[in-house]
């Protein structure tokens, strides 16, 4: 086999329209973790965790941060910092003329796939960040989404965390993630494009429906404060799988302010600590929906966090027939998550 | 919590329009497979694995079997058996009335969930099977879309197998399941519609245009026979992903001769034994995608099995946006496992 790896590229597959990401360059990144409970491996990885303070030297230069006022970029003194994937699956392409047509659809993988960092110690529970640090955590989500949008090329951010080996992660140390792409990932388009029916057909969001109608029942509701209410959707794909949402309709994430953010940052910590009592510090993603890049106020959308425990995997009939399986009423693991 | 579980229900995403199946029954099955390379623990599992000959009073009635002339039904002396499962994700319900609508769409998870055992000697590696026990294995599941056609409220039936406990897998003697459900999953019913869309664009079936490209240029295809060709779809979401798909178009598996059953068997036990080669003996599922029950000869589509070896976990990116990465370029792939 060729040497040169091919730099990453977005393919549609010819049948269903479905675009998936060609990555050859990720497959180079090293795994730190394996098949062991989230935080068991802490002491272990901490003698050469790349994102503790003190190693910056280790990872690409910071594109954020916020540190000490003594202190200078790419050295010790921060509490949070952004930087580039030292192994990314998509990066900026000069050329973005499609590669194929037709049935052989694809394009070059331009995107940023950045890191978020939320605090100097090495921590691998998001519980055990201080409120100030997920609270900075959460505002710096938002300060990637508007500096992204500086890039007309880039049409979406996803935005991701991947806790304990089962769910993906490679290094133990709390990261969040941005994958900036082109387009609106599928999955995503789903939603909106399924809102907008909604909208059209019932004149309101979809999401404040649920929601009036999901705190006046209250039977799926973990938490509510005064702007958020965690709660497990009625056709949850995931045993134990919580959404996290604002109760008044918001579209777009970047509208955030900083009061909301250390609200939300004490409910997800609550929600988050009680999947780790009941689960038993499961492996877990956390991700966010919201609006593309550079949207203005839709009428049909409302952003969220969906926290997926990694309780059971998807197998054959999972992956053959796109239908899942969930093995936990939502109405019981919302109880139990409420008593934990 | 209460101890009596809900029957199985499929619940509709208010959002997204997707079903999700909610089977709390399921829960209660054992799991006897753990993290585990999928063949190393085949002793340890041996000796009270409830699928091998001579233990079939540890499993439901047969509902098929392959048998010597002077055996009993539910008895030794089988090759193959087909049995409902034990801990079924569905079952046949009498009441399919709904069970909510508007925002809390649902109805009861009628269906039948089936269990092929394709081998009487306690094998855990489909490679392990003889040309005639694959090939029956084969036949059954065509005789099975048969029989369950019977049934006028199953609309589709998800023929998979899972190979491994990264897989899903929790038993280790090799095994295939059959989950049949009212409605045609979305997966398979977004491969349907894009199928559909092809045709109408382009006049033809878009598999057959896939396959006559692909067999020309040769680069993703790993194997062709007669009637057969296992090629790396161009964008695969798996690593080493591999499609195998008769030749001449055929939209329903159910006519599938004896002939071509065991020339299909050829082809799948030499792609698996080359995965197994290059991936060292992978976790992998493979799942056929064919016609809904009771269709009728569709121009648009074409029947084919999927194998999706799991080299890679799906992770807060893959979940959060439904776009999947694949580290390794089909091509690539491809060129591994002509020579594997």
């Amino acid at each position: 086999m060729s040497n040169t790896l091919r730099p990453p590229e977005y393919r549609r597959d010819p049948v269903t329209g479905r675009w998936v990401l060609n990555a050859p360059e990720r497959a180079a990144r090293p795994l730190a973790l394996s098949h062991v409970k989230p935080h068991d491996r802490r002491d272990a990885e901490r003698d050469r965790c790349p994102f503790c303070e003190g190693r910056e030297e280790n990872t690409p230069d910071e594109r954020f941060a916020i540190r000490r006022p003594d202190s200078v970029a790419n050295g010790p003194g921060w509490q949070l910092r952004v930087i580039a994937n030292k192994f990314p699956a998509v990066r900026p392409l000069a050329n973005t003329d499609p590669l194929g047509a037709g049935l052989w659809e694809a394009v070059p993988g331009h995107g940023e796939h950045e890191l978020v960092i939320p605090c100097a110690r090495h921590e691998s529970n998001p519980v055990c960040l201080t409120n100030d640090e997920f609270a900075n955590l959460l505002c710096a989500y938002r300060g990637r989404l508007l500096a992204l949008a500086d890039d007309p090329r880039l049409g979406y951010a996803t935005i991701f965390q991947n806790v304990g080996a089962e769910a993906g992660a490679s290094l133990a140390h709390v990261h969040s993630q941005i994958l900036a792409t082109p387009f609106v990932p599928d999955g995503v388009g789903q939603e909106l494009d399924g809102a907008k029916r909604y909208l059209e057909r019932e004149g309101t969001c979809v999401f404040c429906d649920v929601l009036r109608h999901e705190v006046a029942a209250g039977e799926r509701v973990v938490m509510a404060t005064a702007n958020f209410v965690a709660l497990l959707p009625f056709a949850g794909r995931f045993a134990y799988e919580v959404w996290v949402l604002p109760l008044a309709h918001e579209s777009r994430y970047e509208t955030l302010t900083d009061a909301a953010a250390h609200e939300l940052a004490e409910v997800l910590r609550t929600v988050l600590t009680r999947l780790d009592v009941v689960l038993a510090e499961p492996a877990y993603n956390y991700f966010l929906h919201t609006s593309p890049l550079r949207a203005s106020e839709l009428p049909h959308y409302h952003w969220h966090l969906e926290i997926i425990p990694r309780t059971a995997r998807a197998a054959g009939f999972e992956w053959g027939s796109g239908c899942f399986i969930n093995t936990v009423a939502p109405e019981r693991a919302a109880a139990e998550l409420r008593a934990g």
